[in-house]
């Protein structure tokens, strides 16, 4: 079936699912897409062979000892805390800490744009009885003034709505991936000391924010009761997540997961996977975000592109482009020449650009003219 | 124990709870706090009396039947409901119907300042499993804009979070008494209704917003699923609540009550003295509104004193008082005179009169002669 | 309107409702329904016109102080506990008990013939989440091996189920009435004390078991943590409740109680009612129960009737009647005579009794002749 | 390393789980434990790269579509329903179906003996607040008289307490894998269907029932509205589990899927795994099973060693070993020969052997041979 488009008419524009979809396997391609670099089915084999002949895939048991124990120890090391258990996913990761932290007091105060309150299917509230209150919808993170008046606002009722925790998202997906940054981590987090209120961080991205503000990611990490990282978003594992903290307050935890549904059998693949990952984690993603803020200056040249980083950004970056510039024919051009970048996003009126270490598959300067050439094939014939 | 104030020092002045309970059985008191007008015990005992006299208290069967039923069945018809179940407390009343309305949908999007989701122990969250979204803090509603997004925002998420039930009260107890125009009422509940979204009024006032607006309670009701009335806050009963909606969505609703503790042995008592009370109910309050309005014009005449009106308020009208009168004072002279104000509202910087029957104990002329009276007394000694 | 069957037609029996309907209002009848004396509208209306003349009727704040904090106090006194709660049912009371003793520890072992397990629409399940497992279908308690099997398995899983509360009730309402033995309780509140699950008396009629047994009220309440003594069974009262415990477990009670919608604004009437109640009301029911022995005595001398007490019995006797008289007209004949006896119970295979203050109000020789007459009337004629 | 004991000294007994860890991986052990076939970390790569290669691990996307789903519409095939769902776990499975089935009939009858009453947590009760309630314990499951009293009971209380859903565990794992008669599973489903009660079947080795029976898995599954089966006990997959049962019924089931947190970013390898390993799995199961009943047979005729299979077993069978035998020192020797029998059962009062396919790696002859010298080496010397 012939899929060319007839002269005189206009093609179609490529969904970015399928433009994505068609790049993600092609070994020199940046992909202004996801946090990591995508492995295909046959590199994915190859490293479970190697980890099978080094031994690396220790027998755990329902998620119990094994290469899972090894890999909760590191990570509880790395983020400086007593104690890390590994669960399925960061839905579950983000619902046992909050329902640990909570305790018997129901309420939890939680950003209204975070994954938590969108993503997670209003898990708290429905299968734990706890009341999450959101608290700043449209923006990353609430103030200290908002957070102050919402554990003020329990215990104005007739009846006592006490607070039992906050949550804190940092990077926030749905914000573009900015951070909150260190010094209003802090001051929301001594509030909530000062009130008995327990803390729980979801970094998923961690080690992003990390690369992107120089604070390592145990300086986060200690402000918090309990931190959340993601083991598959830039780790090449087919899923995970670590929760982190305090050895009594995890104690036990492995009946929740178990209750939950999340203890699998056997995680060993999963968790061998991740942790074979760890190793130049945190250099692989300054790196990154080096090579990042380079191209984003470098851009600026390019006429009709602007690039206008976040003032507390992480690995997603705007990327403006110029009316003159027809934009599907500009990202059509960067298909071609193998960078994908995703159609524009209407809430932020820019291409948000997420930077991962396919970035640093071409030099700086080879992708700098990969961007001047499709933008100057992609430039409108002046009118009038 | 002398109680006397040596001369020259400064008495310490009575709390607003100390000052109404010395007051409140004066028979030609004017207080300016509540909804109703307070009964004492002996006047209680007389109508019991009479109530059993007359063969009014037919007996329940555990809140089922007998003068149960009548209060039922008058204010379903008063409501132009086609069914109505009476329950021990409002908040039990609201619960039952967002449990209800929800469903299978378990967000439901009520008011930050609601008695909902301030004064009910996040029951809803609690009990029920409800994931509740406040909106609109320190507003009395949410707009219609705020309420699409909250119901787009329920589908935007990876996980459905969708909205059974949305929750409106007016007037707002937490933003003195101040009502929900009828329009917006409707703006909101057609949206609901577009989206199959279940609606519930919290209208524990309902009859002080209709004397305020002159729409009739039925005018209300018919926009909503569901609608709770408060049986004792302006009614002569020592408790009680009706909901009133569809008899399909009511039926069997005795169980849940059950459930939760509600259902009464007896309920004759409280039911009939509640019924017992309905005669005149409406035609009683728009009399206070009347003589409330008349009251905040002539008022005005006395210097240093000034009554603003809310543009949408129903019973409870702020009292500002010039710097030039002694505030504590001027509430002292009017206890004396037998006239209850309670002391400014911080979060308002004015005097919050609440109005009820006791405002209709004198003449309107009377009235106003006993507040300029006090201001004067109570005006401070020029300085200079 | 003539009731009158015209001869040669059989007339449809009238049901135990309907003939105990008939009767409740009549002074002198005895009603072997029931656990306490009926009291008539007016009667009632004569009592609270007493108690507001007294001063009685202390005004509470939503349940909190005045006579409801007068009543509470009286029934920790009496039950040796630290303190009690007045809740609107006992529903509400079993429910906060269980769900304050269970802690975090989900699941409660309860009597599967318990009101708790049958009558409350499994509130402790779907409202708190708690795991009710019931025990001994068909028998008034379990048994200590089964209680200890019980708290073995919550350990036996793969995941821990662990028992946070233990409840049972006596007398058992569904059991006829039966109690469980002193010695038993103490050693399965013994075992729940080792083992740290709490444990929880439902004892609604708490002075009937006493009456029956002789042990004194604070000789059971001794062995609980909690306490549920009902307040309207055989108090004239016409509802309420009183939970009674520990002063640190109680703490905070009136917030939950608010939660579940059960806190009433003015709960002074029914707590006024019900401490009015309380002088004379262990002597009262000894009288009855001595009574109620000497009647079983004495019936066993008129033909064809045979009363059998339980071992364990409380205020339920059963009544066997001969198949040479007609049961129905048997409870026909006695109804003519002022003398209440409800149907025979299908699953006892006889006429249970349950007596109360009404049984004093004929001397116990006239009773008897009551039920000799009827008894005789009722003979089916000898055939062959 | 030596792990001789020095003569004259008591070697410590090796526990049932070290010595099966040292048979697990020598490739021509017989091991009655387990229901499947160990498979070795080298083992599990080359599959996985086997499969890389033939393209067989099609991406899923947060578990939906590729690989997965062709799992999915083969299972749905295998057991004749409409719908498949994968889950990770089987606990999951079980809480999901019974979530749905439930619906607002919040009580499920369940087995004592069953996994979901005893090995998940009680998380029905505290997740979804359903009303679990336990039947026949000490039994696989329960009779038809039990179930219709269980039904009678939830509508003989003053509240409603409607029963949503049966399960039913077959084979039963902590019934020494014994299986429910097709005609008492039918006789019980009727009943439900008759009463409108939905029915699972938590069939995690259906496929061993299959071969214990004759009767095919589809037979099982048409009686149950949903059937779930594990996908990693039998099958060489690290974790998984099917649900499968009407369209209408399991739509949406991946949004309450993510709420739990059960929704594997990706789950391919694991679908792939299992997907793989289904080819043949019937027949291969029918093989074990005739084998097992040929070895019962044969083992007769070894002196001290006597076979009772169960009335109703599935692949487990109990071996009983003469007290003329040291137990011990008879693993001991068949540990030596390569052979894994677990230690004696004490609630059993035998050995009880599970068997698998690694029954068929050595001859019938050899197996019994193996078995016979065992039991001579350990037979006590005759005393006296």
């Amino acid at each position: 079936m012939p899929s060319e488009t007839p002269p005189g008419t206009t093609a179609q524009p490529r969904s970015s699912a399928a433009r994505l979809g068609t790049l993600r396997d092609r070994p020199d391609a940046v992909l202004f897409a996801g946090d990591g670099e995508p492995e295909s089915p046959t590199a994915l084999a190859q490293r479970i062979a190697r980890l099978a002949a080094a031994g690396a895939l220790e027998a755990d048991d329902y998620s119990l000892g094994g290469v899972v124990a090894r890999l909760e120890a590191r990570w509880a090391e790395l983020l400086g805390k007593e104690a890390a258990v590994w669960l399925p996913t960061g839905t579950l990761a983000n619902h046992l800490a909050a329902r640990r932290l909570a305790g018997a007091h129901p309420r939890v105060v939680v950003p209204a744009e975070s994954h938590l309150f969108q993503d997670e299917g209003d898990a708290l509230q429905r299968l734990s009885g706890l009341a999450v209150v959101p608290l700043a919808p449209g923006r990353p993170c609430f103030t200290l003034d908002e957070l102050r008046a919402a554990l003020d606002a329990a215990f104005g009722g007739r009846v006592l709505n006490p607070v039992g925790a906050m949550v804190v998202e940092s990077p926030v997906r749905r914000q573009a991936g900015q951070v909150v940054p260190l010094e209003e981590l802090r001051a929301l987090t001594d509030l909530c000391r000062d009130r008995g209120v327990g803390t729980h961080l979801d970094a998923a991205r961690l080690f992003m924010m990390s690369a992107a503000t120089g604070v390592p990611p145990r300086g986060y990490a200690a402000l918090f009761d309990t931190v959340y990282v993601s083991l598959w978003k830039y780790l090449p594992a087919p899923f995970g997540a670590i929760l982190a903290g305090p050895a009594a307050l995890l104690e036990g935890m492995h009946h929740d997961r178990r209750m939950f549904g999340g203890s699998l059998p056997s995680a060993a693949l999963a968790a061998a996977l991740a942790l074979d990952g760890m190793d130049g984690l945190e250099t692989r993603h300054v790196e990154v975000m080096e090579r990042m803020r380079a191209w984003s200056v470098a851009i600026e040249a390019v006429p009709g592109l602007r690039c206008a980083p976040f003032e507390h950004g992480s690995n997603v970056i705007p990327l403006h482009v110029d009316a003159a510039i027809d934009a599907e024919a500009f990202v059509a051009q960067l298909d071609g020449a193998g960078v994908y970048v995703p159609d524009p996003s209407p809430a932020w009126g820019a291409h948000l650009l997420a930077c991962n270490p396919t970035l640093l598959r071409r030099p700086l300067e080879v992708l700098v003219a990969d961007f001047a050439r499709a933008a100057e094939a992609a430039r409108r014939p002046a009118t009038g």
